[in-house]
């Protein structure tokens, strides 16, 4: 079990390998989730679409964020966050290649068959 | 509204004076904080004891948080993490003031009385 967000940086966390998620709480109204990207970029085409909310923040490293309807791509960097409405389609365009890119999201407004 | 969780850092943080508390969401199942000490500590005797649970992470500065039952006090540093269900009794014995000691805490099991 973490205690720290910034232990235990998975050894696989190289470029090219799948994103990292680990649960840091899990509720029946919220989870709590440590990610970390290392290059890693939605799909093309694909689009996150969520029954929940989230609340998302970059810890480390950076991120385009694209939302959909939104003319420019979001550029998140250390500390700045943003939140996700249910159902908002949205998708990472990049992700740093020179760090991890360390995310902290809060999943709320879980769907009841969802809840533990 | 902030946008990033460093942003407008504010100016009454000066050591002695009160925290400051800003809301970064806020729903009906999970409020987020941004909490920003500057060398507070609980009052003596004073014991926070909340209907809902909180998960709090020190993300830079320090803080020893004393959990009741507890032999030895937490010592909280940058990532340092924790969660505190409902009715934990839990107190701020010091936070640092060589910085201002940055938290976010994660409420949720909100009572129903005080959803929004």
């Amino acid at each position: 079990m973490l205690t720290n967000l910034f232990d235990a940086f998975p050894d696989a966390a190289v470029r090219g390998v799948q994103e990292t998620v680990e649960d840091l709480l899990s509720r029946p109204d919220v989870r709590i989730e440590r990610i970390i990207s290392t290059g890693q970029a939605s799909p093309p085409g694909f689009w996150y679409s969520q029954p929940q909310g989230e609340w998302v923040m970059v810890v480390q490293g950076a991120a385009g964020l694209h939302i959909e309807h939104e003319e420019q791509e979001r550029v998140l960097r250390a500390g700045d966050f943003i939140n996700l409405p249910a159902q908002v389609r949205h998708r990472v365009n990049w992700t740093s290649s020179e760090e991890p890119t360390l995310w902290l999201a809060v999943h709320y407004d879980l769907p009841q068959q969802e809840s533990k």
